[in-house]
This record gives C-alpha cells, structure tokens and sequence, in this order.
C-alpha cells in the first residue's frame, strides 16, 4: 500500500527519484566539506574565504531542502542520513586539520565542478521525465556554476 | 610549529578537544536526523511535527558552528567532515523511508536523551580544563533538555 | 482595433490563453475553497490544518495575479468574475457546513491532485508555443505538488 | 448536537448570521471583481487605478476573513464557495475583457456605494442583536466608505 | 483632594470603573491560567495547544494593560496586585501538575466562555454611563469569542 | 451638481459635518501647540516631557487625517487652512517664548482635558446620525484620555 | 537673565533668529495646505496628486521640526502657535472647499516657488551670520526645489 | 509512571525543583507588583518610571516563561496559578491605590533586593544540583541587579 | 592559458556568450533610457510614468548583474564598457531633452517590444547549447513582457 | 515657451547647469565601468574587490540620479544616454576582459582621483552662482575621496 | 615615498589636518566622558540623563569615525590612540565616583560649549583650505548645538 | 553614606570591583586600538581587515558597557575617563601613523592573547566572590578567543 502518492507516472518515477536523491547527497556532502574548510582555514585570505564558504554552505542547505521535498512531494522518501553521505557522497574535500587558503580554493573549484558535472547530466535525464524537476536541477546549476566561478576567479594566477 | 596558537595550557588541550570534537559530532548527526525525519515524517501530526523537527535542525546547526570555532580558537582543528561524522555518530536516528509520527515522536526522546548525557559528563569533564567551554555545553544542554520535554510531552499517553 | 498587442505569434495564442486561463479558474477556487475549509474546520487537529490551508489560499492568490497578469501581457484578457469561476471551476472542494479535519484533509488532497494533473496537460501543451508561459506552470505545479504531500503525508494513515 | 456553541442567545443569532453571511458574500465578490478590473484596466491612468485597486482587494480580502471567522466564533458555519459567492453576489462589477479606466472609477464608484448601502442597514439590525458583530461593521463600513470617496474624488468632472 | 481627576461625571463613574476592574482580574488571570497550561500540557497535540495558549496569553496581558490605563485614566486607580486577583479571580483553570491536551482544550472552553458572558454583561451596563469603555469591552469580547472558538473547534467530537 | 456624494441622508450630515470639522480644528491646533511646547520647554523634566510631547502630536497628527478623509468620504469638503485653525481653534495653549515644564505639564491636562468634554459632546450628538462617526470619534477620546491622565498624573502633586 | 544660552555672537543673533523664525512659519504653513489640498483634491489625477502632497507635507513637517530645533539651540524661542502661523502665513494656498487637481497642481508650483525665493533671499543672509544655519536653509531648498519641479513638470502644457 | 521524564538524577531533583519553583512565583510576583506601579503611579517622573516599570516587567515575564520551561524539562510541572502566586509570594510591593513616585522607587529597590539575596541563595544551593540551572539563575540575578541599580540610582539622595 | 575555465563544452559557448553579451548590453541601455525618461519626462502623468520607470530600471539593473554574472561563470567576460554600450545598443528610445508623457509611454513600448523579440530568439538560439542560461532569458522576458504590457495598457487609447 | 522654470537667475543658470551635466556624465560612467570591474576581476582578492566595487556603483548610481533630478529641478534637461555617456565621459576603466585584481585597484585610484578633481574644480565654479548644487558637489567628493583612499590604502605597497 | 596621496594641495594639507586631528581627539573624548558620566549618574532625573548620555556618546561615535576616515582620505593618518586622548583633550568632564545629576548636566552643557567654540573656529580656518571638511565640520557642530540646548533646557532654572 | 548598595558582601567586593575595573580599562583600550588600526591600516588586505576590526570595537564597545554598568549595580563605582585609560591600559596597540596590514594583524593577535591571559586570571579570581561576575567574564573571553583565532588564522605562515 502506497504511503505518499506520486503524481508523476511508474515510468518517470525511477530516473526523477535517482537524480533528486543524488543531488541530494551532493548537496548535504557540500555542506559538510563547506563547513569543515569554513572552520579549518588558514593565511592571509582567511576572512575572505571564510565568509565565502558560508554562502556556499547557506545555499547547499537550502537546496537540499528543497530537493528533499521534491522527492517526497513525488512519493519517493528521500535518505539523508550519515550512514548515506558517507557512503554515496564522491565529491572532492579538504582534508583533516588545519588548511591553506589556496588549497581551499582549489578544492572548492574542483568540488563545485564535479557537482556541476553530474547535475547537467542529470538535467538531461529529466527532461522527459519531469519538467518539474528539471527546473529545480536548473536553478540549483545556476547557483553552483556561480559559486564555481567565483573560487575559480579567486584562484588566479594558478601558482600564486 | 603551530598554525593557531592556543590559549589554555597543555594539560587542560585533551579534555577540552574531546569534549568539542564529539559534541560537534553529536550536532551534525542530529542536524542531519533531523532533517531526515522532517521530510520522511507521516501521520495525522504532520504538520506540527514537521515544524519542531526544523527547530531542533536549526539549534544544531548553529551550535555546531560555535563548538567548531570554539575548537578552533583553541587551537584544535575540528573535524565535521561526512566520513567522521558517519563513523563516529552513535545516536539513534530514524529508519530509511517514511516514517510514522508516533515513531519520530519517541526516536527524537531517545536522541535527544543520549545526547543530553554524554553532555552533562563533558560538562563535568571541563570543569576545571576550561570553564569557557563548560559554559557553552551547559548552553546547549539547556536547549537539547527543552527540546527533549517537547517531545516527552507530546509522547503522552505512551501509547497513544 | 487591438488594445494590447501580443508578444507571441497568432498560431500560439489560443493554445497558451487557453491554458492560461483554466489554471486561473482553478487557483481562484482553490484559494476559495481554501478558505472555506480554514474556516469551517472542526476536529482535534484545528490549529495545524487551519494554518496550513492559509498556506495554499496565500499560494493560490499570489499565483493567480501571476497567471492573470501574464494573460494581459500577452494581450489576452484574463477572466476571473464570480460568474466564471462558479462554471468554470470543477475541482473538489468542501461541503457546505462544518467540516471533520480528516475530511478537510483528504478532500484537499483530491482537489490539489486534480490541479496538479490539469497543470501537467497544459505544460506540455504550452512547450511549443510558449516557454515563458510554460515555465510559470512548472513552478505553479512545484508548488502546488508540495502542498499536496504535506497534506497526503498527514493523511496517513489512511483510515486514521 | 452543536458543533461549534453561541456566546449569544437563540434569538440574536439569526439576524446577526444573515448580516455575517451576506456582508462575507459581498466581500469577497468585491475582492474578485476588484481583481477583475486590475488585470484588465487600460487607459491613461492604468497605473494609478492599478495600485489603488489592489487596496480595496486588500481589505476586501482581509475583512472577508474577520467577517467569516466572526460567524465561525458565534457558531455559525459561513458559506464562501465559488457557487454561493456566484450565486448570491448582486454588487455591479466590470464587464468581460478590457475596459477603460474611466469605465472603471464609474463601476467601483457604484459597487461599493451599493455595498455600503447594504452595510448601513445591517448595522441598524444588528444593534440590539450583537453589538460585536455591529461595530465590526462599522469598521468595515469606514474602509468602503473611505474607498468610495477616492474614487468618486477621481471620477470628477463626470464627464472627464 | 482628587490625585488624578476624571473625565466622566461622578454618576458614571463607579460602574465603568466596576466594569473595568472586574475585567482587569479577569484578564490577568486568564493570562496566567494560561500559562500554566501552555506549561503543563502533555498529549498528541502539544506544540499545537502550546502556542495556540500563548497566542491567549499574549491578547490578555495587552487588554489588561489597556483595561488599567484606562481606568486610570478615569481617575479610578485599577488593582492588579497578586492578593486581588488570587482573591477576585473565577474563572475555571487548569488543575495542579502535568494536564493532558483534551483536558486543556475543554477548561479554556469553559474558562473563555465565562469571561466572555461576564462581558457581554458589562458591554450593556457600560453603554450609558461611558461608550468609550463599552468600546473597549466589545473589543476585547471580539477576541476572547475568536480564542473560544478556535478551541471549542479543536475540542471535536467532544469525546474525542 | 454635488462634486462627491455622500452616503448618509441629507439630515444626517450637518450634524456629523460640525462634528468632524470642529474636531478637525481641535486636533489640528492639538498638534501646534503640542510642538510648540516641545521646543520652548525648559526645566528639570525636560527630556521626559519633550518626548511625551511627540507622542501627543503623532496622535494628534493622525486623528487629524482620518478626521479630514471621513469628512471628505461623507460629501463635505474639510477645512485645515492656517487661517481657519487660528480662528476657530478655541483651546488653551502655551504662551510665547521658553515655558517650564510644570508649566507645560499644566497646560496640557487643561488643553486636552477641554478637548476630551467637546468630544464627549459629539459622540452624543452623533449617535443618531452616523455611527461610523460616532465610532471614529470614540477612539480619539480614548486616546487624549489616555494622553491627559498621563500628564495628570505627572502634575501631582500640584504645587511640585 | 538667559533662559537657554547661545552659541553665536550677540550680532548675528538678530539675523539668524529672523531667517529660521520665517523659514518655520512657511514650513509649517506648507504643511497646512498641503494636507488641505491633499484633503479637497478631485479630478482624474486625484490618486497621484494626493500621494505626491503628502510627500510635501511630511517633508515640510520633519524640516520645521529641525528648523525650531536649531532656532532653540541658538537661544530663541520659535513661535508655531496657531496665530502666529495665520498672521504670518503669506505663501498662495487653496480656496475653501473642493479643488480640481490641474488647480492643485498649478497653487503647489506657485506656493513652493515663492517659498524658495524666501529660503535663497535667507541664505544668503545667514552667510556670515551663522554657516551652519545656512547649511541647513541650503538642505530644505534643494528639497522645495525638487518638489518644485515634480510639480512643475506634472503641469505641462499649462493648458491641459 | 512518570510523565515527563527527568534527565538529572533523583537526589539533585528536589533542590533543583525547589529552586525553580520560588523563582517562578518570584518573578510571576514582580511581574504583577511592576504593572501596578506602572498603573498607580503619580508625580513629576511619572514618564521615567512608568517606561522603567516596564522594562521590570518584560524582563520577569521572560524570564518566568525560561524557568517554568526549564522545570518541566526537568520532569517537574511548575506551579504558577493565581492562588499560588497570592499564597507563596513575599517580596514587598505597592500598595493600593495611587503612589508616589519616591515612593515606587522605594518599593521596587527592597523588592528587587529581597528577589537577588533569595537567587543568590538558589545559585549556592543548586551548584551541586544541576549547573544548568544554575547558570540560567545567574542570568536572572544579573539582570535584577541592573534593574535594582537603576532604581537605588534614582533614589538618591535618599530624601529627595 | 584559461583564466576563468568554463562547464560546457566548447560547441555550446558561442551561442551563448553572445546570447548573454547582446542580452547585456540590452538591459544596461534599457537601464540608461529608462533613468533619462524618468528625469526628463513631462505632463499630467508625470508622478505615474516616473515611478513607473524607475521600476524598468531596476529590473533592467538587477538582471544586468545576473546576466553578466553568468556570463563570467562560462568562463566568457562579459564587456559592458560605456563605449561597446554606446556602440552596440540598438533599442529606441527618449530623444534629447523634455519628453511629453505620451510620447514617453509610446518610445517605452517600442523599446521593450523591440528587447522581447530579441530574447525571444536567443531562447530558442540557447535551447540545445545551455539550459541554465535558456531559464534565465526565460524570466527576464516575462519581467519585460509584464512591463510591456502595462505601459501598452497605460497607452490607450492609442490617440489621447 | 518654457517647460520646467528655473528657480534661479538666468546668468547662474550656465555654469551650474555645465557642472550638473559633466557629474552626471562622470557618475553614470563610474556607475559602468565600476561594474565592468566587478564582472571581469580576477586574482587572490577577488572577493574584498568585488564588494568593494559595488559599492563605489551604488554611490555613483544614488548620486547620478540625484544630480540629474538637480539639474531638472533647475530647469535643465539633463541627459544620460548611451551615446551622451559614450563621447563625454573620459576618465580611466579597466580594458576589455578579464582584468588583475591590483590592476582594478591601480585604475580605480586613478579614475576616482581624475573624478575628484573635476569635482572639486565645479565646487569653486558652483560658489556663486548656486549654493544649493555646490553643496550637493560637496557631498559628493566626499563619498568618492573616501572610496579613492580605500583603494589607495589597498594599493600598498605600491608594487605588491 | 607617500602611502595614501592627497587630493588637496600641500598648503591645504595642515590647516584641514589640524583641523580633523583635534576634532578627533575632542569626540572620542566625549564619547568617554559621556560614558562615564551614563555609569556614574545618581539622582531623580537618573533615568532621563542616562538615556540622553547614550545618544551624545553615539553621535561622538559616529562624527569620530567620520572625521577619522576623512582624515585618511586626505593622506593624513589620524591619530585616536589612548594616549593621545589623554594628553590631548582639554574638555570638561565629570569628577571620578558618583555624579548627581545636576551636576552632570552643568558638566555636559559646559563640555560641549567648549567643544562648539573649537569647531566654529575650525569653520573659519578650514573655509578655504577644504570646503569639503568644512561642511564636515558644519554637520558636527549643528548636532553639538542641538546636544547642548537640549541639557541647557533641562539645567533651567539653574540652581533647580 | 553609601551611594549605591551593594547586593554582595564586603569580603567580595574588592576582587569584583578588581576585575571590573581592569576589564573596563581593557575593553576601552582594545576599542580605541582596534580603531586606530582600521584608520590607518594600508596594504592588499586593507577591506578585510578593516571589516574584521570594526567587529573587535563593536564587541569591546558593548561589553566595557556591560561590565560598567555591572560595576555600578554592585555598588563600585566605574572609571573609564580618558586619563584612566591611558595610564591603566598596558595591551601592546598599533605604532603611530599608517601600518601594514600584516602588521596590524600581528598586533591583534598579541594585544587580544594578552587581555585573554588577564581575563582568564579574573575568572579564577572571581570564582568564590562572585558568580555573576564570573560567568560575564567567561562570556567575553569566549568572544576575545575567537576574534583572536581568526587573526591568527589569518596570520598564517608567519612570514608571509
């Protein structure tokens, strides 16, 4: 028996709900790793980057909200737990401890990038199935692509 | 060498770090929970259970974000990263897919609960380390104690 | 003589005023019927329903000036008379009287679901003759979709 | 068996439920027709009657709601469905399709002459019935009357 | 020697100012019988019933504070002290400790219900000696009708 | 040929045109004074008394507009020119020049407490004719009542 | 002996008494007509013209309160009293009664015009007198002379 | 079978409950006496005072709301009924009727003295107990020292 | 060397970097005209089109950022240098000096209308090469397609 | 015939209006090649830069419109359109594409300095023939010498 | 080698330098003295001083900040360090321990009357030399002005 | 004759009013340092940096209130006069003259380490005398250690 009815139908349902579900857990990762070089950073650009983070982090957390909604507004229960992250999440980080604001900016760059990757993959997959959730996977690309830009902008010249 | 100096001794860094870095883990899993059985929630009190749960997200998250400064300012890189988080959370949380009011009702006591113990110890533990970092795990006990009342609360009958 | 011109072509017109104005129909009932039940409600679940039906009248009315507003703009004028929506608008709605919340409940699930379908056919419909228009129907369905569940998972279960 | 009980006794209920009831019809037609002339106003005041347009839809829509959860409180089930307001709205309103600004002062200048007119004599009636429900009406009645005069002050010279 | 002279002639004076103390105590208490509630409150309906009586809270202190200075401002000094409002106050409350949801719906019920009636007879001896008071009253009587009201709904079918 | 129509019969309106015009004059000349006390107060309370001033004007001010539009909504062009105000404005008022505070405090409860009793006169006179009237004038005496017991209250004891 | 002592010398006393006494008396004058007008207006533009006077009067109200201010702070009492304000008053203002927005309009530019041949004549003469006085008179210029304009421009052609 | 459950364990409970409970009636109590001297009060600071009163108040209705909440956190049900209030408090407060403005201040310095020695007691005595109890009365106490500074402030010299 | 790196393919980034850089250049002439009407406009609808206007700026102002924004995002610089504005804007707009308001409504219709056809075809031009920038012409076309029509509405009849 | 009368003599007219319309020039070309730096910027400031810029934008759109709606008040068209801003504004931006972020500091110390002293050549200009735009002129290079010497600031040592 | 380059010539420089550094030293003076006077004040008026201290002290806060970046924008570090406040400053201050409040009223209007008859002769010096520090000068003086009425008034009659 | 009462005993006051006063003299000092550095910083990260340090004068500024303010409720009276501060404060500051931004940060870190040693020292001190006292100090010494971190951070590698 059904809990929550989709109103999309059998067939659309299985792509839709893969795409929600691993934007998902890229944008939940996102935040973490946000985070985590959000507090960990270190060098004269500290506070600059800092800050910069934080709206990465801001929007991450949003739109995973609304992504989550999104897969439970279509009768498929959304998984953002630990135990899920950590397994399924593949994106770029920082590593443990203390580290370097240019090496922050790389990998928020290379990070930003690969999500963008997988989202305009699955902005193509969606186009038939749900036009709804395409337009979520849409906006979402915007924000990263813009976010992307702005690390990578910050990030030059490469050696500096 | 030091990256971020630190302003308690030596003696008092362990306790102090220990008490921080897994009160940063409690957070982030409970933020993460949180969110988890917001959106898998069912049953007729949706709605007001739903809303609770973003409350307990967003003290979560904000006191995350402290104790990881606070971390920081004493020199000690704190770790939320998805891995960390993944394999050193031990609350309970809800199970995968949705999930029955009732259920989320008693699965948030017992969370909150745990959490609540394991602080009330590194209260204790801190006491002399640092009474900085003591007053700010008696801030967050005050608020995950009111929280679990609510929710203790709105459990009555038990079996209702 | 035309009073306000068009933007888009003659061949596309009819299809997107067409569509237009149905879903203008269905808002300004929805946001009526809305009302009805925020008002007449009874039963031990009030205060949540009540404030969750604000939600969807607030909705509907902010979108129903949107999709009015674009009928004019695109030289169609919109018609949104007391007369029109009484014989225009079929969704389902309340029964006169007093309302039981579980009934309250399961009837806006219908009408929404209703909504939600007639808002599909005419985002395909309007693909080829519009996309400005047919992107105003994806974030009317997003939205529309997540109200649904809300009350859906509320629903649950069934025969509560 | 009462749903919902009266804080007034058997006789004051009826004429104070017909002054609710019909004063609840009339607003929300206003609010419709309201909208009806700001979507489809042309002429060389459209901005100006735009916006003050949107400020009796404003009140209509804002009084309909303290008016209907008046009745509710005195235990009588208002009736705002889509059929009903069709049915029982007699005020004048604009045509279908565009009409000009001149057209439109003139037509709400009538419209809430006649709503006030109808407010006045439920006033009188409601004096001895529920001086609660009467001076919410005159409440109501100084808003209309405040609108009208704006608009009349605009139709001057009648011929302009 | 009068301290702070009042406005309205000496034969008006001792009701209004009867009206409005006994309308004072009533208020206060209510304000704090509704606190004990928002407090004691256990039950499926907690967050719900918690800030509905808040929302009761809320309007009785703000009219209580209005109901003094205005009897001051009549040069009828008003009494609010603990003693006078332990020894005036009524109205039905809740019961000592821990009080489960339904209870509390039905005693403010009751509680508003008799405030409500005792107002309705001030409304009527007030109206010769000083309409701005009556004013007043009606005011209040309107809101603690909407309070009532919204819980008389909650609290069906009675048995529930 | 009437320039704006009025909405109450033809017996009515003189009655409730002299009541609001002289209002109109009352509250405007409220208003000067109440400045003019506010820049040429001297003494001890200056500050307290500067500022309570404001509050008198604000009001004044206020009353000022909704009186002159309720006039204008009724048919009968209001009238606040310099040159009226001075003739018809009949209140006591600050002399010229620096003013002590006692003084201004004295002034004050005599000014207001003369505008209250013609004020109380209206709201009789206006019973019959238009009790939206009749409403409006209610609320400003509430308001200067409140006002005057305020500095009454600051005058005691009277020789200070 | 000096009640609020001044900051300038004995000499320019005379000169920058006069200038801000005459330049109080205008704004508060402005401020009179200008809610007149903004009471009186009919015509088609009567929506426009009666948003855009308020805009004077507030400006004009808030610049005679600094204007008093300043004149206090310099050790001269201002005088706003009603009869003051009639007697000196001298700048064009409306007719009794219902005004037509083309004459509105065309009474605004010619009332304002003259107020700033004033205001330029006075700062001239405070040049020398007192430069913060002249900073100030400078202030209210640029702003009559923009609502000048405003009007100016909504009166073109002349004729219309 | 308990209602709520407590997260301290049994010995520390009845220190703890103690102390929450005679704070709540503390500040119910000083919340109530606080109004009656904003209300009652008279002579030449009555604007001062009457604002600070509130300032008391805001701050002891607050703070009730926090202790209440944290008592039943505790598992403890808080006890603020009206009878409760009347029988359990013993600060000292105004008397009936109109009082002097020395005479307010005096009153609110014993008052708010006799409130701190009796926290300062319950801070000691709970240290052991719970420090999270304790640290939300050491809030308490800071704020009504400050509060009891500024009225000691104002009351000097004594005899003034 | 890259600077800014770009994520999408090589194929798809000419259509749309001149899609956005023509767009560009488009809003920040629109902006341009739009504040030289808004200054130099004239007539009895002046205060309407003036605010009007200001609007169409904003509009054209706040998409400029975006659209240049997401340029720099594709790794293309956006150029919005006043010489290539000058040389590359091709919309019609005010001529030199004061502007009759009928005129000003007429030039503001043609400009958007000439914009909207443009952005027309760039979202048909983006369909295959980027969906992401395709969505943000998608809403900036509906904005100027609102703004059309309501000074198209404000312009009839044609002749007045 | 003249349009917009001037409020001051024909002889002042010349110079003051000469100096409103470079500024304007100047401002809306600061206003866009402020933005071409925001947009094209890269390197390890990026972030600090590109807010700093924004806010050099606001200021020159603020004050832009303020000295154009000055110089209509004065009875002078001004013009800002593309092609005015094109061949008129002559002072230093950054070059087409992406620019070094200590090349955009470089530019804009450069091009607020050339700024500034035209600025401060029109201030002496202004003196006598119109007080009211010196003092406008004034304002305004204190805003753009406050900018200069931040990026001034920015820029040390000079070779960094 | 200059660090930030002036935009006023050499002569210029030391007058406007001079100028600023003293204003700078006699604001952050009496934002001290202001403070300590808002600690230290005992006596009836103690509330109403107390708050007006804040506003002086938040004015010298603000006109310190301004005059300080003024200084730096003209290539001239200004100099705020404590002890060049305390060997620099010159005003009148209230005594160390408890003030009454007469007494700080007497020491406030003596403070800033000094502190206006340094800065009306820096107006006179800085005149020629920077026009735009002038009018800086010109601002701070009209709110000293306004600060020192405001405590004069309250200081009448002198011995009170 | 005591001033202000003291609420503790005799024995505490001397480490209290100790750790007061020192604290006061602390927080005064690092706001008018944490100033002089913002005026006078120059280098690359001249914005960021100026940001960071008006936070450090913002928190200095709102605790020396609080801790003054706390001083005067336990009866010791403050002394934050500008010949107290300079002879008091002995935290390493900024050098004279303009600094680079490496250097500033420098200073920052060594000067807020400092007051965190001298803090951390008064909490211990505090600990029997003053509970409240203590917990204060606690709260600024969080807030210290994290402003110190984030210069610290920035200050990362040491040489840069």
């Amino acid at each position: 028996m059904t809990v929550v009815k989709s109103t999309i139908p059998e067939s659309a349902r299985q792509v839709t709900g893969d795409a929600l579900q691993s934007t998902l857990v890229d944008l939940l990762g996102l935040s973490l790793i946000g985070k985590q070089a959000h507090w960990n950073l270190v060098g004269p650009r500290f506070r600059s980057i800092h800050l910069q983070l934080d709206e990465v982090v801001t929007a991450a957390r949003e739109f995973s909200d609304t992504v989550a909604e999104r897969s439970a507004a279509l009768g498929l229960p959304p998984d953002g737990r630990p135990e899920t992250i950590a397994s399924a999440f593949t994106l770029p980080g920082p590593k443990e401890g203390w580290v370097r604001d240019t090496e922050v900016v790389g990998v928020m760059v290379e990070s930003l990038e690969a999500a963008i990757g997988r989202l305009r993959e699955r902005i193509t997959a969606t186009d038939e199935a749900d036009p709804v959730t395409q337009d979520l996977l849409i906006t979402i690309t915007a924000e990263l692509e813009k976010q992307r830009w702005m690390f990578d902008a910050e990030n030059w010249p490469k050696d500096s």
